[in-house]
């Protein structure tokens, strides 16, 4: 069974081809600056990689071009549409309606875009591919995986902000929480490395990025994490502030002359670890800066390893005991240094890091030291074929369901 | 030695007389609704409380009418002002100059003003306190006690935010904590009660009442703290909403068509358990109206306790590991079921505590279950002692520093 996983963002375009029979990637790419000037797709297929340059104008366009791409003859992996069995789209925001991925119809399409005011830059583009596909493809499955799902089990204690319970009602104003997929997608991961009854489980997943998140997850279950009402809460990231004293943002505003839209703007693009170090967003250059002596550039470092520490301690105190402390993402995978400068004095927790399994980049190993109770593991998140998972249990339980049935096909 | 303790707040002035050598409360009271019809001040000498209803117009005038209660034949406690040997004023802020109290002078007079802006509410009320003394009580020594100072020794990736550097170096936007005489005082109080050298100890002390923060204090010294540039962020308080994602500030301004300032204050007066329960921003009514079986009311005793737990926890992270937890203030002194649903299953961190010693209200008690690794402490704060203590230490020092001696008289 083959899955196209699409995933939209606001100018750009992310796909993977599965065959989910052995979980391998056919193809996969990206479609940058979708209505910018300059746009290009970047085809890999294997080592093959075919970069077509095109005014493309909207996502629709673009996932044509992705889907002739995919059918070429010489750098395709497929001989035509009908080989894909169904697709997967990445759906930023899902509300409080869907705790889990959903079969999409006119109804879904119309749900999902009442969060166009929640994630405005995303949900247009995503309902857009959507639209694409169904045009291009009619006939073919799709379903919606949303960034939120996985976390829609956070109890309101957890979710609610102390604002007036009215502005909950009235505008849904709560927490959210975002990178869903990979949250889930390596918790699971986590509990099978630890081979324990996944109920009993407590484990703490930091997906460190240029967007970065953490979470806790109990017996499975997202209980509490670390992005809030948008993906700019939390920690300090690429360019996001993260939290603040929410009286710093009208004091900006104030003394810099800045609209709401202008703060959040400025918060959201040049804050974060960009804004400390003034080097940059990227963490791998922020290092570089910081081994030839830029203290800013150690500052947000610094601070980079402390914000997730301190989300660390909060959540294990939310589990009452941590069985597991994961890193993800392209920070938390391959930044050895980051990793042991935020496990550096956390024993109380009964986790500590051996230097030497810890000296790994990008794969899945346990580098905890011989004996400890709390496992450090360092798992590759692989949020596409989460993705492509969630799609096909969904495509076989609906097409069940459409049997009369009232269970899924294994 | 006596000592005038003054706190002037925006619209109310409360002061204490104590005598430091066997730390007495001579007399002590408040002035209320100052520059309002309906001032009037409340002054207690031991079981006796006198009322006196006046038009006072203003801190200066407030200062008079206490000092004319203190030496007033029938309910005064002092002959005459000649006996006050200093005054103590609670200074809400003390920028980044000032990690200590210090005796008053003009510079340091000058030095407050610049802090205005940072207290805009506060800062004034103090420096005409300040200044009220000085006129009527000349050449009596008097000492600034901040509530800042205490956190001023938190590390820079502590009290830095992910906001561009520039924004610390132009307006010193940065964490500075607040109630820093109660964490002080506290903290050492626990330090005293658990028999440990200072310089190990790592103390977790919960400020909790109708303005609430949490401090991590190490070896005696604040490493961090939840309150941050302003007493907005951190916990949801009776009426403050706490930390809140940033992008939440200017939606609400959106929807609700509000201004910075009036935002500012909705998330100061408006929010907190009062905004959740709709009941009231004291802890009493609320607790009561839960106990009635309002949903609402239980929701924002269990999410105040749910942020309590949760900074407990983020503060283990920064200590490794925590010898005990100290509740204080109103709610943290007196509410016994408020410390037993925050204390619920941490456990992994060694505390434990026990139903029978925790049916205290207002005393200063463990009551941790025998055996605990983790200490669990009821310590009612005394912020006024604390300041009084200070001014006497700040002018024994000065007194001898005049005398051209370089050290501190016992």
């Amino acid at each position: 069974m083959k899955v196209l996983v699409i995933n939209c963002g606001s100018s750009s375009l992310k796909y993977q081809l599965l065959d989910m029979t052995y979980k391998s990637v056919l193809a996969q790419g990206l479609v940058e600056r979708i209505g910018i000037s300059g746009s290009q797709l970047t085809h890999k297929r294997g080592d093959l990689k075919k970069v077509i340059l095109g005014g493309l104008s909207s996502h629709s366009e673009a996932i044509s071009l992705v889907l002739e791409s995919l059918t070429n003859p010489k750098y395709g992996v497929i001989g035509n549409l009908q080989e894909i069995s169904a697709v997967g789209h990445r759906v930023v925001h899902g509300g409080e309606k869907y705790a889990s991925s959903v079969l999409i119809d006119d109804a879904v399409i119309q749900a999902i875009g009442k969060y166009v005011e929640l994630a405005p830059l995303h949900t247009p583009k995503n309902i857009d591919g959507i639209k694409a596909c169904e045009k291009i493809m009619p006939g073919v499955p799709q379903v919606a995986v949303f960034d939120t799902a996985f976390h829609q089990t956070m109890p309101p204690k957890a979710f609610l902000y102390g604002l007036p319970y009215e502005l909950y009602e009235k505008y849904k104003i709560r927490k959210y929480g975002f990178h869903g997929t990979s949250h889930k997608y390596v918790s699971m991961i986590a509990v099978e490395m630890l081979g324990k009854p996944l109920s009993e489980s407590k484990i703490i997943t930091c997906h460190l990025g240029n967007g970065s998140s953490i979470a806790a997850v109990k017996g499975g279950k997202s209980i509490e994490t670390s992005m809030g009402f948008t993906p700019l809460e939390g920690l300090l990231m690429g360019t996001r502030s993260g939290s603040l004293d929410p009286a710093v943002v009208t004091f900006i505003m104030d003394k810099e002359k800045l609209s709401a839209d202008q703060v959040n703007d400025y918060l959201n693009k040049k804050s974060g670890v960009l804004g400390i170090s003034g080097v940059s967003s990227d963490f791998r250059d922020i290092e570089a800066a910081a081994s030839q002596g830029n203290l800013r550039a150690q500052l947000a470092l610094n601070m980079f390893a402390y914000v997730v520490k301190h989300y660390i301690g909060a959540y294990a105190s939310v589990l009452n005991g941590v069985d597991a402390i994961v890193f993800t993402a392209g920070l938390g995978e391959n930044s050895i240094s980051m990793r042991e400068e935020i496990m550096r004095d956390l024993d109380y927790l009964g986790a500590e890091i051996d230097p030497v399994k810890n000296n790994v980049r990008g794969k899945q190993v346990d580098v905890s030291k011989d004996g400890a109770a709390c496992r450090v593991l360092v798992i590759p998140t692989n949020e596409e074929l989460m993705i492509a998972q969630e799609t096909v249990d969904i495509v076989r339980c609906s097409f069940n369901a459409s049997k009369g049935r009232t269970f899924c096909a294994s």
